[in-house]
């Protein structure tokens, strides 16, 4: 089941600015990804020690650090500390939990996000995955939670010499990033969408089982969509009207592109609730359907069979003197009388159109 | 079954500016339809050959160029090259799931727009194509997603020596092609009213069959229309409200006419709405009134019958001492209780009303 | 039925700004009444000759001009060609589905309601008429669908030669008229209350004939009335807060206590659709009180009486050998079994409040 | 029944400005009290001659005069006339169905409330009076629906030498007439919850009587508390924002307090909403427990004995050859095939948990 | 159960500005702790008497006056005269059923808020707690309901020399009391969560026992947390916004991440609600499946028996003369009828997916 709720307990009563990682336990080694790159050059390190992200950036030169993983604090700590940030920033970067939004201040901005992916296993299990990034003047470093790739694709763009990335700023940069998370979205939602038709074939099917359960937890993964989605367009739009230096006046074009995809995401939830309000109409509708069935057979089995049976009843009595039972074909005029109340009865059902 | 649903899944993990076409394959050849006029000459020429509309306009000339089919992304990307528009306006074109916009630039407007009809030869089916529109300071592109001639009207207008889109600047044109679309609009809210009042007729004559269906297929379109037409308000206001050079002010007047019809549709979609509403609620309530009727007459009738059996019953043992068995009209003694009862009964059900 | 929908067929695919009456067809002679007047002299004319309304006017005198009819478009059209107005609003006046609106122009203001009276003859049948209203500095045209004579008390009011309408302008004139359509309102909702309270009693009264389809066809009449008074909620305001010197500033007091009346309109709406909903609720529940108590009947009866005749059976049954059958008093001491079991059955369904 | 509706039809027709109370008929004596105080002096008069309220007042002193019953139209034309009134504010007077508002003009403020109360014999009846207040330079008139009574506390309070409203001006002592009045409202919000409570404990104990009937009614006072308490928010707030010499900025602090009030008010009301939503909820839940309950007793004993009665049946033929019949054990063997057939369905239905 | 209502009854009548403690009645002694601190020194007393809270502060020390237990107006009193604060504020500090509300003045700043936690006694009673506080230029007061010992952890924090309350200014201790408070509703937050979860297991294993009560309760408690935190929103960015001196601006990004955890606290109850929706409709679908499933067993056996107990009715009628009656193997006959009729009757049940 998809857990909507996040629970609050691991941070209550602790001073504010802590650095505690809250997250699921994990085990996995953290990796640090560290690309240095101009219209140029490009340097890529992959590294386990937090100092190499520490060296001196050449002249002219930008630089993408890509953590991957947040579960041990000191590393988070030793980045804050060499860059200057902020400790209730860290602490925001560490609690997996926390809301996404973005935070604008006069030489970085601090944007929290999150981004989900089916389990690879798993098709029905959501991964959900808290994603913060730290634009600077000639820096970007981005912290994951996982250890997924979920970068490739903007890795293998980054290394070709005439890409938009290289050429540009790491404000670009930044909105190569975010527009790679919302085509996970788009993604989930297109795998939402097939999940809903699947689920009104299974009602055209008639095969109920666990539709109540999976309509349920489709509008659970709904509401967690619409959730994250939502604040991003706020994110997107703060990006887009902010005066910051950070953000070149050039990229606003793209950063509209990028709001009317959040915008499509969001209305798209909003059909995806219709179109599961209606699933359960329907759902509840067949279901009252077929009592109806059921009870139009116990009513026709009844009313026909109840007063014909008291009929026989009538002549299985033992009164010593029951004039019709002497007649010779007394039995005969039973069945008689009894076979026509029966079609008569029938044809009443008929007329009715229960039959 | 009407898809309310865009699927996203052509284009993520494309980086930003690609041109793919993403609507329903086709193979139709491209139109293109290039008009040149002004007060007193027109020019038409239609051709396949995408390098006529570059060719030299003459003075005080205004050209229309209309393209009939986004599917060949190599003439869009010609078009784009030759009047220098950005890739991701190209994008936006070439994408027809892309919502309806409207972007206001220095020196041209891009206008996106979906229209609707029903199929010619299916007439449940539903038809919804892609419109762009890029209004310039001489010309005007508008791109369609089919070849459907649907703006046959209006070429017949320009060719009228005296008719108002000759004396007006190509923003009258404009204003007329979206005038044209939302008549589209109309006479799709046209047909959903006709459906609408087939449902209430099929009610009131009792035949259910497959009401359900149909009423949350019209929801859908409803649902859909509404989605298309509110955007379109906006672009509607938008270009009335601008202090762009593009729109002459002259033009205010016809563009709140125009915003009075948006205004009408988005009301009375709501007005279906609630029709609906009504239908659903009416036809669960004549299922439950069904439903009540069928279990009045299985009460009726066992509550009639079940106890006679018993007084059948009761004299049918056989024990060997029964007193009133022996007597001589103890048969009719019994028959006389029955009628008795029975007749007492249907006076309470009477009085019940249940009769 | 009471129609919410207004077709637009009539009008798709024609260029705008034609002139085509839209609304039902009539017959009867367009009727042109014509009152000159200021505070000392007023002279009024009936005609059925537009040309009359082109007279010159006297100095110091208001013209008020009503046209009651207008199913012939060359009566509109030689009256907004000699007071110069424009064909888009002229279309508006003939277009009676187009929805309340106001127009505030340099030299006259523009005005569209709607006003509704019950049918003198069909007293459930409500009669919606389109009415507009041209408020130029020292002349007033109103143009009514019908003819019949709604406005006869203002034109009692204005041959009183002390009347407020005789000295003041004709900004005055018009509040009246708008004062006499909106208590045209109030009538409608009295008419409304009335039919909801006799909803009521038959509720009470357990007469349920054909009480949902009241119940919807009210919900429609509500439903139509607010879609009409909301916009004149908004009519009256603009009128109120203009900086036109068409309306003068002392008028501005009238006009608050009118919004206050329209206020009203929309808050007694809200109640009668509640009021609705709450017979809804009812008559649902009493729907449902009703089956609940038939099953009860039903259950009792055969719950009463199954068992016995199950006891009944047991000695009909035709064994050679059953004791109890031989005993001399068997079948008396059946019968105390059998009204034992009946009287705790009827003690238990007494404790169970079911009878 | 408490009404919610109020009718418009006595004023439907006449000429705006006209004079006509529209309340219930009352044949009480209007009771006129006049109290000219300051600092140091009181001065109080009670009189049924409205020319007392034309006395000259003393300098430095300050005139409240409470007027309770308005059916005397000419009292309120009297004083109108002194006081310089327009006719459209009297008219707002007198028209006792007038929604609450507050108008400010620039020498005096015009206010309409509403109060209730319970009436003090019949504790289920509430009685709705209008309330209208003119504020100004050195004086108050307060107009009152009815002649009970209310603001006795606020007349005690002023005889005191040293309270605040001797000493402060008139727009004190409008501020202590509304707390008066929404001490009124809180009153009737405790009495309401008294009454949900009741139906709480009703449904609790199973005593269904009437218990929707009253959950409507209370809904009805609800909507209609909250319809009067919404708008005296407006006034508070406008009060308190107002430029207005007539109130001093010192009041303010006073007239947060009341608007603090009235938003409680507006809560309890949202909050007893939510109460009746959930009680007509758990109505219609356990009604349905009751029908389930119902349903499963006559399943049982249906399911237990209509097959046992087909054995009986079985026997009871009168077939020439049935070799049980002959058998000398077969009754007492057919006795075990019940037993056991009937012990084992109770398990079964055990096991179902319908028993 | 919960109380949402709070009675007015106890303040009804009196004139504005008395201070009457409303809340439950209270025995125990009400504690004042002064804990005078600076980034050196800190000195803490703990008395009953008031008179301790008034001693001179010494130069750039910090006063933290908190006051356990609000049942004796004297004590508020005296503290009001002696700080110099208005009648209205003390009366609303004593009024525990204020809403929570900031008040920004000159030179304090008033917060009224409320705090939960679970009675440690009896984990299903929720405590609700009325605090205020008072913020000066160098002190602070705090006012609890209760006696519990509820900072006991910022108490800790203060007598850490190098802690940050230590260093900064009485603003940040305000910070750390609402931080704490926002902690108590997350907690409450998570319990809530843990018996929605328990209430999910209790429908699966289909313990029905009492769930329809636990979900209102439920909804209540949730009602009650966000009427409570919504407007601790507004106190925390009203907080952030001032211009207030008493509120250094250094002190704002703290404010912008509690303003974040309130805004995670509302999304929360907003889950809670949507899941406690999900929950009644998949009891109430549950419950109607089990009424369905117990109308097929009754139908079933019904129109199993009812027809066969008709055959053995029909042969064990006493007529003279019936030919079947007298066939040898007549019996067997009759039993492979109602074998064969049987059986075809449950294949058709099993067609229809009833068995």
């Amino acid at each position: 089941m998809f857990n909507l709720y996040e629970s609050n307990s691991s941070k209550v009563g602790l001073p504010p600015g802590s650095l505690v990682y809250v997250g699921p336990e994990r085990t996995d080694q953290i990796n640090i990804s560290i690309i240095d790159y101009n219209k140029n050059t490009l340097q890529e390190k992959n590294s386990f020690d937090v100092k190499e992200c520490f060296s001196d950036l050449k002249l002219n030169m930008k630089r993408w650090i890509h953590i991957s993983g947040m579960h041990d604090e000191s590393i988070i700590e030793a980045i804050g500390n060499h860059f200057n940030i902020n400790h209730l920033i860290l602490e925001d970067i560490l609690n997996t939990n926390h809301r996404p939004k973005i935070e604008i201040h006069d030489n970085f901005i601090f944007v929290i996000m999150k981004f989900f992916y089916y389990d690879s296993e798993d098709s029905n299990k959501i991964i959900k995955e808290h994603l913060c990034i730290i634009l600077g003047k000639n820096f970007i470093i981005s912290f994951q939670e996982g250890t997924k790739d979920v970068f490739s694709l903007i890795k293998k763009r980054i290394k070709l010499k005439d890409s938009k990335i290289r050429k540009f700023g790491v404000d670009y940069l930044t909105y190569c990033i975010i527009d790679t998370i919302i085509d996970y979205y788009l993604n989930i939602a297109d795998i939402v969408n097939d999940k809903i038709e699947d689920l009104e074939e299974d009602l055209i099917n008639n095969s109920y089982e666990n539709i109540l359960n999976t309509i349920y937890e489709l509008k659970r993964e709904i509401i967690h969509i619409r959730r994250v989605v939502t604040p991003v367009r706020n994110i997107v739009n703060d990006l887009e009207k902010t005066d910051s230096l950070l953000i070149s006046k050039s990229l606003s074009f793209y950063l509209r592109d990028l709001y009317d995809h959040t915008l499509q995401i969001v209305e798209q939830t909003e059909i995806f609730k219709e179109l599961l309000t209606g699933l359960l109409d329907t759902y509840h509708s067949s279901l009252s359907n077929k009592m109806n069935e059921i009870m139009k057979v116990l009513t026709i089995i009844s009313t026909l069979f109840i007063p014909l049976s008291f009929v026989t009843g009538l002549y299985g009595m033992n009164f010593h003197y029951i004039p019709e039972l002497e007649w010779h074909y007394g039995y005969f005029f039973v069945l008689c009388i009894i076979i026509v109340a029966a079609s008569s009865m029938i044809l009443y059902f008929k007329k009715k159109k229960w039959l």
